[in-house]
């Protein structure tokens, strides 16, 4: 069963032609995506018409540096969403070897492995600090971490990159899921050795735009932008993303529903006989023996979450969008918890 | 002058602060960008509030293996814009050094010096292909050729290709301006050593939706796919190729269009004194000691082209879009020829 599991969320369509009985629409609690989007300017076509300019770029970045702390625009890059950012990591940093804080989102060491850099996967923490600060070697840590919310302070962050920094080396911290966060690294630039990578499309609901950034200040952020050339983004983001990252209020009234709502699901859960292992405001990671079990049981009832083929007995719930969502989760996960009694 | 050119076209905005004075609106001449854009049908917001799908990425590859002619979809990799996919070579080819047949689109060199790999570049065809099928070497042609139009016979291509493949190198064609034309190096798949580059935006009208393709068969694709992970392309690029490439009867009624736009602009650049050098259907290069100064001109009057900073007696002429810029830039040429007598 878990083999025939998509290897990513999102991918409601292979769902539904496995479950081809189960009722509709079908409810994807696969990703970690906000159910709130921002509510975009609707968009002229005549920005699609021409190639983005350099102004284009500069208002968006300088939304950015607002929103994540950081010292200036130039310490930061925009890319076509975080995923490809990951991936062209390996062009800007000329590393020996990766060593990943896991187990945690699985585009990280695939992004090394194709570029034929070994990678070792680390789940001890005082293992990973250990063995942070060898010269040419990639540390990465996401923080939050997906799919279970584990957080390390910054202070350890910053403590880790100094070495790195000293040793040659580089410490990646994806904070994808931060934004809802107190804490971030983005805000401790310039600092020699960090690469901080931030997402729009979770947390403003549109991930379809794609969207996402690297900070870094030691020339690494000048390098990545040079190697993905002009025009890596497209208007739409730029656009998107200058509305989006310039609203803080927004985005305070949207952590408070997300509050309510990460709670809900995090009682949900547990008033359902469900371990909860950890969380953020954008999803709910569950620990059972019969995650398989409970993964098909809710799909015949329309609601897709997360399995991980490489931990068989996790679970990860994103947010219901809607009141209707919400009746059929707790609905469902009612009727599991009778037949699990 | 010249070196306070913009590095490319379409950066008008950086143009007009420099030319305050000239009457408005700006006519951006200064890209190969079809004036006729591919009339979309409206954006649903919906589509940019989940991850794009294998089965959205699925019906745009299908659109684009027809409308290339390439065999199968599996040979077909999509991207967010061309610039990128040529940014991401480095990673997918192993190369030791590149050769490139130029003058031409400054991507490529810019992208294999950010790897590290060495570039020459060839500017004449016998030497190019006597130097073609070293071990290890990547071969570049832009087929047709920019900013002067230039072609190569596929046959010519095609025979460098399989001495590429024979000694262990590849051929790199960018095909970004084959749209119109009769031939493509695309259907010539499956064969080993070939990679092609085709381009949306330009044809389409629609360059600020960033979305360009590679087109290769042995590994390459698969090899590219793999690095570039999920979601590389947006919802919105994903909806627009797949409603654009889908279109075999709005780019025929364009290509009548262009035809006769592109001949219009021969003319008048030929009847205003000017040398043209060569041509597509989307721009124009003229050749004249004093380019540095009908740049200038131009752009006084709100006409943007494009001037080359390591090439100085050249310019480039993109297409005008109504009728309103065609008649100022027929004043604007006139009054340069009288000035020229």
């Amino acid at each position: 069963m878990l083999e025939n599991m998509p290897i990513h969320g999102g991918q409601v369509r292979q769902v539904m032609k496995r479950f081809p009985h189960a009722p509709k629409p079908f409810i994807d609690l696969s990703t970690g995506i906000s159910p709130y989007e921002y509510p975009l300017a609707p968009l002229d076509v005549a920005v699609l018409t021409r190639l983005p300019e350099a102004a284009d770029e500069e208002a968006l970045l300088a939304a950015a540096t607002t929103a994540y702390g950081v010292p200036n625009a130039g310490m930061i890059v925009a890319g076509p969403g975080t995923q490809l950012l990951i991936a062209l990591l390996p062009l800007a940093l000329k590393a020996e070897k990766v060593v990943i804080f896991g187990p945690t989102y699985s585009g990280h060491e695939q992004a090394w492995r194709n570029a034929g850099v070994g990678v070792s996967i680390v789940t001890d923490l005082q293992a990973f600090r250990a063995a942070a600060g060898r010269a040419g070697t990639v540390y990465v840590v996401c923080n939050p971490n997906n799919p279970d919310g584990r957080r390390l302070p910054v202070e350890i962050l910053l403590e880790l990159s100094d070495r790195c920094a000293t040793s040659g080396g580089w410490l990646v911290v994806d904070e994808a899921y931060a934004d809802f966060d107190h804490e971030s690294a983005a805000s401790s630039f310039p600092r020699a050795g960090l690469l901080v990578l931030r997402s729009f499309g979770k947390t403003y609901g549109l991930p379809g735009v794609r969207l996402g950034f690297l900070i870094a200040s030691d020339g690494t952020a000048d390098r990545l932008r040079s190697m993905m050339g002009d025009w890596a983004v497209s208007a739409l983001a730029l656009s998107a993303g200058r509305q989006a990252l310039s609203d803080q209020e927004w985005l305070n009234s949207t952590k408070g529903r997300l509050e309510r709502d990460a709670k809900r699901l995090v009682n949900l859960l547990k008033g359902s006989g469900l371990v909860v292992k950890g969380n953020t405001l954008l999803f709910c990671l569950v620990s059972l023996n019969e995650a398989a079990s409970l993964w098909t049981f809710l799909c015949e009832r329309g609601i897709v979450t997360r399995a991980f083929p490489e931990r068989p007995t996790e679970l990860r719930f994103g947010l219901p969008r809607d009141s209707a969502s919400w009746d059929r989760l707790e609905r469902a996960l009612h009727d599991w918890s009778e037949i699990a009694k």
